[in-house]
């Protein structure tokens, strides 16, 4: 059995722990919250990794940001963590192998080895956080595109601006289909820019219908965003995952796209590998490509 | 040398000819105005394939329609055709082995192999015509989906149904990027619903600026497209192919997308091969698949 140290590298919080060839996790969880600078970040992954070298095969780093098609480092910028980080020497940290996968690549993997994916022929995964990434797999490959940075979730809902996107253009899926999306959908449906995505769910729970309008609305968007993405590959499954994920209906989801969808009909389920579905893909990703 | 006869199938003209594994048309070209009804069609695939049966390895169709993943059957209905016809028994034409594959998907592979795309990891073809149809290419595999009905280029370019698409849909891509589109675009600026594409072009060559704006709208749709598949697939080329593609700034386009691309930028190209594309591709794959 090989076994693999995984650090899944969040804008918050960095989870680290040793993972068997199965996705298991075979050593305590270590949560850090993420440093604020590229300094320090450096130094807790040289100490996380002090303390797990001898015992693993691999490193597998699940991070924020594009990776490039090598899995050694992060293609451009990446937003919500210390400026510098995407220029983290990853291959230096160890002298055992070393791999970097993006989160949302690795969730999907994960999804796709031990979970809700499991067995398909070709599934999206969509982590609807306060964000949208996507991890794409097709026939027991990611897409990873020319350069490795395949995946983003910008497409267009609108084409005649009318919500500026996290990524500086406009009206992408990602700034309709998040947390930030359904907050900015609550805001113009109420007129009020203080509305919270909280009060939003706290709303439907309490059963007031506006809020019901507002979370419909948000669904309908993931829903168009499905569509289309269903007509490009056929997938057999989407899944969703990320902390907003709780919040929709998926078999509504399902039920609706499935009206629209021209190519086969699809499946739409919630993630099932849990919290740690980055390091695990991660470490599930590095056994699979073999790089030792 | 192996040789396949390549029959394409489209809404108004059928072409054959025999095709060598270069992708080299080594016979004459036969063209064919489409019959009426499916036992016409049918009788008129026998003639053609008895004429060539002997000669070639193989029969290799290009065909309207998106065709199942075992390249044997065309999976659902197709527009523009005889009714039934999504029911040809190709394997039954011939003594020879039969290969069928999505016209689209036949021109993307012959680009690919021959053309505008060659030497590329991951590219996207898109026929603009009448419709609009894809064929993506990623790592040497053309995109198939679950069932065999990718490519498919209805994802929306508006989510408050604006315009109904061919497919029964709103807003599709399709009824945005293709003639169709220019048309209904040209309808909605000037508010007169007898304006033609060809109109447009007319007035694009005399330098009309109403008509300039026209074209450029369109375009700008054509963009706003191949944005969204360029940051979902990270692709080193898009081809532009189809009746429609002749009349596109290939090079603003490429320019334009770039500007709004978040993962790394693309190529826009027009396709350079040729009208018999369709049947190229398909001789071409038959080969690759090794159907014989």
């Amino acid at each position: 059995m090989r076994y693999a140290l995984g650090i899944d590298v969040g804008g918050t919080k960095i989870y680290s722990a040793e993972i068997d060839e199965n996705g298991q996790i075979v050593s305590d969880i270590e949560k850090n919250p993420t440093p604020k600078s590229f300094a320090e970040i450096k130094l807790l992954f040289e100490s996380i990794i002090k303390k797990h070298e001898q015992n693993v095969d691999i490193i597998a780093f699940s991070t924020c940001g594009a990776v490039n098609n090598e899995n050694s480092h992060i293609l451009g910028s990446t937003g919500n963590i210390a400026d510098g980080y995407p220029n983290m020497p990853f291959k230096e940290l160890s002298i055992k192998p070393v791999f970097v996968e993006n989160d949302a690549n690795c969730a999907a993997w994960a999804e796709y080895k031990t979970g809700a994916s499991k067995g398909t022929k070709v599934s999206i995964m969509l982590t609807l956080g306060t964000g949208v990434g996507g991890g794409i797999i097709i026939n027991n490959e990611l897409l990873k595109g020319q350069n490795g940075a395949a995946g983003e979730m910008h497409f267009k809902m609108y084409s005649d601006k009318r919500r500026k996107c996290t990524c500086g253009n406009w009206d992408c899926f990602e700034i309709y289909a998040s947390g930030k999306g359904l907050q900015i959908t609550a805001s113009e449906i109420l007129k009020n820019s203080n509305i919270t995505t909280y009060d939003v769910i706290e709303g439907v729970q309490n059963n007031d219908s506006k809020m019901i309008e507002i979370l419909d609305k948000w669904q309908d968007d993931i829903t168009n965003g499905i569509i289309g993405l269903s007509n490009i590959f056929d997938p057999d499954c989407v899944v969703l995952s990320g902390s907003m994920a709780q919040f929709v209906d998926e078999v509504k989801i399902q039920n609706n796209a499935n009206k629209e969808i021209i190519t086969t009909p699809i499946e739409v389920k919630k993630a099932i590998a849990g919290n740690y579905s980055g390091m695990i893909g991660a470490a599930l990703l590095a056994f699979e490509k073999g790089v030792m």
